[in-house]
């Protein structure tokens, strides 16, 4: 057992490593290659308990902590790195926000159906408009009664396609107020939004859509945390969201490793394995350093939000930013150990190596990350 | 104009820029996203003379030196790395295996269709039990009175799908004489030959296939070359193709950098554009740096080849290495000054990102390259 | 408090603070760039108990874990990489062989000056011969009565010029028997023994020389292991000094991290601080990447092998490994946060970047330590 | 011959090479490890007319373009990159600036000494207040008649402990005008001026000192260049320098693959030799191709200067980054191939690997270099 989880993680993901082998992956190279959204995927994973393991069991969570969620996501990405953002998002970005900062009725009415994946919800934040400057936003949210009315367009919304609710970031001051006027709202899906599929490289069967919102209008119960202080509820949340990129980081370079040390075993070559070539070798061996020196970061990060350690927002930046370029650069030694082999359809590594990609870019470009805890180290 | 190059290469490169624009440009989504077959612009480019720009004016080439086929292949890959793989292998590997080694027959029958694009052919090397250690193949060719019968499995053949023709090389003596004893043969396709699509991350139209071929029978003057000379024939012509990968690596390189360069002038954030922040300057001066060098490194290689000098084979492997890996690290950084627009199907960066792996990977893996080069460093 | 470190490790590094700044810091330079030999505070640490914190009490030890060996070698490399060496040496190689493998005799006569810095032992195992391939010395041991005659010449030895012992790895069998006819001896210095300085890059102080002995006679109780398993006795400590390494590593990249860090607080450039650029922005938060994710693979080497894991191994060489690589990168970048001040011998980064590459290549260059950790991959 | 070469830059190349090995490889140590500063080799080298190949023969100069001055300097650098950089600054920065602005009493009555090496002269840009951000610096020159009045404090100024002349750039405005009030003068050497040496990690016996002018007067005539264009003249002549810094980066990138190659030939271990293992093999390969791609883009960047092409300015910052980098990349790699002995005085490595590390630093930081080229992309 590793010496940063307790007996109930590893039981967590013994039975997370057995859904994914029987569940997740027959279904790996439909939803990576062929695009397809994996949304009795997520019901599934939800009656299992494995959406939301954080969520309280009243509605139905499993009540553990965030290395549960971080074992979770890390097993599935070694299968599928869509599947597992999906519930990354789910989990650790809509789930949460509604537990701490939702309306009472919000909770009674949404919370159960997303923890069981009965119900999808998007993290509806970035805009065309503005990219990584999310304190930039222009979608717009205006008090009309006991109402609010949103218009706006949201990009690069997971599962933007099939959801059912939508967690949007809506203006609720001047643009000059930036960050300090965005507020959070819960919109059920209906016919005031367009949905209007993008083509990505990676995670290709999440969904992902341009949003369109008009005159989306719901009540003030459906409001997520306190007028104006979205954006901060936004940058609480993706800490949490940041820690599972870098575990999704972690399973796919863990996947890679083992998939190129499998190869390489058995691959014949110049009369004898590819493993008792020296430049393989190095290889396998500095892949199995950049796996473990990650991994214990990611379990420590998880490990300090559990304990409520300050350097826990520190070390989030940090595992979303080693996560997704040691995922980068593991996978790309990999396809070399492999050859054509790790190019072709018949390997996970071709999606491994896309997906890989988009974990560099998503939930802020690592160059965000690395700025935000730039800032974060003069405190 | 590049001191290492003259008019008449400035004028081609004209005329490639003019076509690619007007012509592939349109079609480079299909081609790289899609995975069509360019099987019509391979026609349009061989009736403008860029097919095979080496091939001497009676077969309908240009008459032109290595530089041209690579300022051509450059191009072209800026908007289609596909399509400039098709060329090089037609031009690099096909056409001027038949122009220094087919028999007269074979020049008279298929060179000029292939030089027009009429035709087109696979160099078929690669196998399945052997990857990257092409000594070890098992095809086989016996002798049947004037005929050779062959017989054998061929992986990764790009264009394999769609071929006319195909340049096998078989084993004509013993296992163990590996690379001594291998022999190449053009063998139109026909009923003895069965194609199975192969799935691929990059490269995605370039109709890749597994070609099996059963008692495919040809005449003695359909052998390319020396009995048992194969597979130095192949290390021949990879001289060339491997300048042509660096080549492809090259215009890969510059189109993303022009792109993020163009991207980072107009992106707004932060009340400014992209290109005011330190890190993206930093990117971008890095990556123009990356590109120069190694168009340097790239046309020095052909310029040596069209000079007859001795480094040209050293030269060869180090462009096919520093191509590759340059075309990998720029679309990476690329992708990350564009963000998740680079990642989208409505960017170039989307399919210029998956063919640069392709690259590290095709003619030679580049640790065979890297290989193959040191022994080379010996002499 | 970090999670992997108990609360007598935060003591002891306390302690250990306390005397490296008031102790270590003011000698650095004299240690560093001039090349003293820190003969007198190896004797001060011996006699905090900080040179042996894991021998116990009954030899003057701290009856300690590895984990405590681990933090005070990353503190004093903080200030003097070299003291650090020494220090792992003493502790990692010499004193933990004698406490498991020495004889009564020779525990009972040097183990307490050893632990006491009152006597200094040198690890002489690599010779001129044959670097890195320790199965290949030359060095002999032959039997003459009770004693053993020892002849040999080696290369490389940290502390050669100044030990008063020398734990002598002997062949005691045929030069094809390699790595399993070499036997551990314990050599007094004497007129036997004559030893040259050598000049080095990097861990300056450190009494670096090559030793010849010539016609060395020892007791047979002088035999450290049994006949013939000196060389695992070597390797099963080298996993001690291996992690220790690491730790170095870890300290010198702190520091490196730290010192450009306040520096760009407070440099002026462009009317503003360095801090405000958002290159150096983007460098700091690396660098803190980078050592956090070392921090937590050095602990949980130590970690492991305090609770017995047989991942140690593995992660031994990791740690090596990463810490020495991380130690160059970091203070590489730091350097370049600098600019000048950098790299004069007013600085820290002057020689703390020298000592980082001897880090790469003592106690196993990194290709071996790769090479021997593919090997433990296969169990 | 490379192709970017004319016969003259070949007989220029031998004549160094011959003059290198018989004069500065026996006084390499003293100069790189014993910080021996070089004056009477300086001497030498220009009596042979070697110290300004680009000064015309009235003036003991070779007459000689820019690529021969490039050649000289990288192969001095193979021996001396201390002695490469005296050279540079004396030919590149010092002598240039006095015949495109000296007056014509200064050109009279230095050049000739300058030429032949008879006189040493520092170029004093640099000043402790604010390191690379040279339009920041606070030295004043104020006219008092036909003379003006120096004050100030210069630092890192190489050969600034034995120099015969400054070349001084002093402010001759307010600090609000930045790099538009700045003014160059030769200062000759006398009472107000006061050098103390700094102690620095690489280019040890540069004589790198900080020097201090305390109401130092020069007539007019000393003034180089016109009132307030002493900036333009420090950039103007920086292109020339950092090219060389590139080929200094050439030169140590060359002597430490060759090094490492030889060594791999004939280093035994593991029963063969260092150059059989794969990972060794790909080093050198690596190598080769990085010193190959350097050496394309240091002599393209000299060719474009030596025929006015527009790209040269550009091409010289990429000249400056790329070749203290790979100097820096391969000198690492180098010195893992040779394990302890690369580390030692006993190898050129030693030094190499030191000094690699200034030339990312000197004459601008790569990140002010990174910055420069970028600016220069925009037009």
């Amino acid at each position: 057992m590793h010496p940063l989880l307790e007996e109930v993680h590893e039981l967590l993901r013994r039975s997370t490593v057995e859904f994914a082998e029987a569940r997740v992956e027959p279904l790996a190279k439909a939803i990576e290659v062929n695009g397809e959204y994996p949304r009795q995927l997520m019901g599934e994973l939800g009656k299992q308990g494995l959406l939301a393991p954080m969520a309280p069991p009243e509605y139905g969570g499993g009540g553990l902590d965030f290395r549960g969620e971080v074992i979770i996501i890390e097993e599935v990405a070694k299968h599928s790195p869509t599947l597992a953002t999906l519930m990354e998002v789910q989990g650790a970005l809509i789930i949460d926000s509604l537990l701490s900062h939702g309306s009472r009725e919000v909770r009674e009415r949404f919370l159960e159906g997303l923890v069981k994946g009965d119900l999808i919800a998007s993290f509806a934040l970035t805009e065309p408009c503005c990219g990584s400057d999310a304190g930039a936003i222009e979608t717009r949210a205006v008090k009309d009664g006991g109402e609010w009315v949103i218009n706006g367009r949201k990009a690069w919304v997971t599962s933007g396609q099939y959801a059912d609710l939508y967690l949007v970031f809506a203006r609720t001051g001047s643009i000059e107020e930036r960050h300090r006027a965005i507020t959070a709202f819960l919109v059920p899906r209906g016919g005031c939004i367009e949905v209007n599929p993008m083509g990505v490289m990676g995670i290709r069967g999440g969904g992902t859509a341009e949003v369109s919102l008009r005159d989306c209008r719901v009540p003030d119960e459906y409001r997520v945390g306190e007028v104006n202080r979205g954006f901060y509820l936004a940058m609480e949340k993706l800490n949490l969201g940041r820690t599972c990129v870098g575990a999704i980081g972690l399973g796919i370079a863990e996947r890679a490793f083992t998939e190129a040390y499998d190869y390489a075993q058995v691959r014949r070559i110049y009369g004898g394995t590819l493993a008792e070539l020296g430049v393989i070798q190095g290889y396998l061996a500095q892949m199995y350093t950049q796996v473990e020196a990650l991994r214990g970061l990611i379990y420590l990060t998880a490990y300090m939000r559990d304990k409520g350690l300050s350097e826990f927002t520190k070390y989030a930046q940090a595992a979303k930013y080693l996560g997704s370029s040691t995922a980068v650069n593991v996978t790309r030694t990999a396809i070399q150990v492999m050859g054509a082999v790790g190019l072709s359809t018949e390997s996970p590594l071709e999606y491994l190596y896309r997906d890989a990609k988009a974990t560099e870019v998503y939930e802020g470009s690592n160059e965000v990350i690395l700025y935000s805890l730039f800032k974060m180290l003069r405190k």
